[in-house]
């Protein structure tokens, strides 16, 4: 049931950038977005259109997005809190727009001041206007493995938003271990769970490595016939609720292991090694991959 | 067919050490090995009786031996690489050693000066005498996945090694992947090649995380009825073939995967957390365990 090809989502210059504590000027955003897609990432996240003062790291996306070839065969997707941060995507000319909801009620108030229901009722509106201007909608859930308040989420609870994501129109979604906290078992019954309901080809898994579980339960879902995998190059975006810990699972360490099973991607390990590096040098901070750390996977089939 | 519990050999205070720059005093070693069996680990390899010049960092583990209560109910393997090493062991009071060969014609060269099946004859001499004595022996193979100088392994050809070294009475195998090259379908295939053979309660799977793969080829050898494993503390024990990338799988983040799949292993991650950090501030080296570096772990079932 693994799949012979995955799509990998590469998170690392919007979910990876908003987490770091350095401010990359808008030049040097747009040079790393190409130079994913340079790499073969097939879909880059580009930033986000939140209010600047939240996260000045990801401000100025409409820059960014100007910066780049709508038409060159990449997606640019762009996350999108309300109608106001939609407008403004539109106008700077985005074809995919990302919009996300807590599977935990606690975690929702705490991160966006408001109950998961108005979430999905304020995301609705945005997904609705998107959809009908003709912009891919994908939707991301949060805390699916665990609340860093409350600490247990139920699956039931994560299919219960996953089905009001679907019904909005997302064409995608990705279930996002925010904490790290997932291992292979809960992964397998969360995704049991969900699997009847919703079409195994709209979903995507966006783990996290702060307990260094996320390859482990990447596998699982590649077990379970999932193939779309979020990951930022280099592991870029440490973990806000541990600090000096990993966050997002690193795309060289993802792609190490799919060139190793076999699986299509699509992507050149040895440009993107590169790309890792060079961020990692302008934003002044370690490398979390450790294909990067390696300096080169040996160069012979395996 | 994941097993219900798993049996965890802590390599640190031999593999870790041996592969690390800093030579720790003989006092330190004992008190490592005593904490990581008071954290619960129940197999602490203790040093290697190799030439004291060849490899400082683990000399004198006679002096750590006889600091050690050999009747506490934890074993203390330690490697013997020959006939004298074995002598000495014995006057030092082990009671278990381990012997190893490799898969790879090459990295035997290279590594013991030696072929493989010389290498084996010697050891044949060493496992008989061992045992003729009552004590046990454990083999390890290396390069089960890929050899740092030639690349391809064949699993045929480890299965070769694993047929020799039960022949010659180990009473466990340990399936060494040296470089971090393995990845989850090689690693399936591998132990699918051997297990017809071998039963799997005598084998053990010794992955390192030099590409990120430790966990996930672990959890393919659970799937597989594997319940041995070896680990290292903090993932004691840099990569000798990558310089600065990080070496054998961390025990903590080991740990942190079977508790979460409900899988029983004795060991007390708060305590091993403690005994990491200790550890690699004596080495002054950063610790390589992800569980460890997010400082604690969430304290909720999940």
């Amino acid at each position: 049931m693994i799949p012979e090809s995955v799509k990998i989502v590469e998170v690392g210059p919007r979910d990876g950038l908003q987490n770091e504590s350095r401010t990359l000027p808008v030049p040097e955003r747009i040079r790393l977005v190409q130079s994913l897609a340079e790499a073969g990432l097939k879909q880059v996240e580009a930033g986000s259109f939140v209010r600047p003062d939240l996260l000045p790291q990801i401000s100025d996306t409409s820059q960014v997005l100007s910066g780049l070839d709508m038409d060159a065969g990449v997606g640019y997707p762009v996350l999108v809190p309300n109608m106001r941060g939609l407008d403004n995507a539109l106008s700077a000319g985005a074809r995919e727009i990302a919009v996300f909801a807590a599977a935990s009620e606690t975690f929702s108030q705490k991160n966006i001041n408001c109950s998961i229901s108005e979430s999905i009722q304020r995301f609705s509106e945005v997904a609705k206007t998107a959809i009908d201007q003709g912009i891919k909608v994908r939707g991301y859930i949060s805390c699916v493995l665990g609340c860093p308040y409350t600490g247990t989420v139920s699956p039931e609870k994560v299919l219960s938003v996953a089905r009001s994501l679907e019904d909005m129109g997302c064409y995608e979604i990705s279930l996002g271990d925010t904490i790290g906290i997932g291992t292979p078992v809960a992964t397998r019954v969360l995704i049991d769970t969900i699997v009847p309901h919703i079409p195994v080809e709209r979903l995507a898994v966006h783990f996290h490595d702060t307990y260094g579980q996320a390859l482990a339960n990447i596998l699982v879902a590649l077990q379970a016939g999932i193939s779309v995998v979020d990951s930022s190059v280099a592991g870029l975006g440490g973990c806000p609720y541990a600090h000096g810990a990993s966050g997002n699972v690193a795309t060289e360490d993802v792609v190490f292991m799919l060139d190793g099973m076999g699986i299509h991607h699509g992507v050149d390990l040895s440009r993107l090694i590169i790309v890792g590096r060079s961020i990692c040098t302008l934003l002044d901070r370690p490398v979390m991959s450790r294909v990067n750390l390696a300096r080169a996977p040996i160069d012979f089939e395996v």
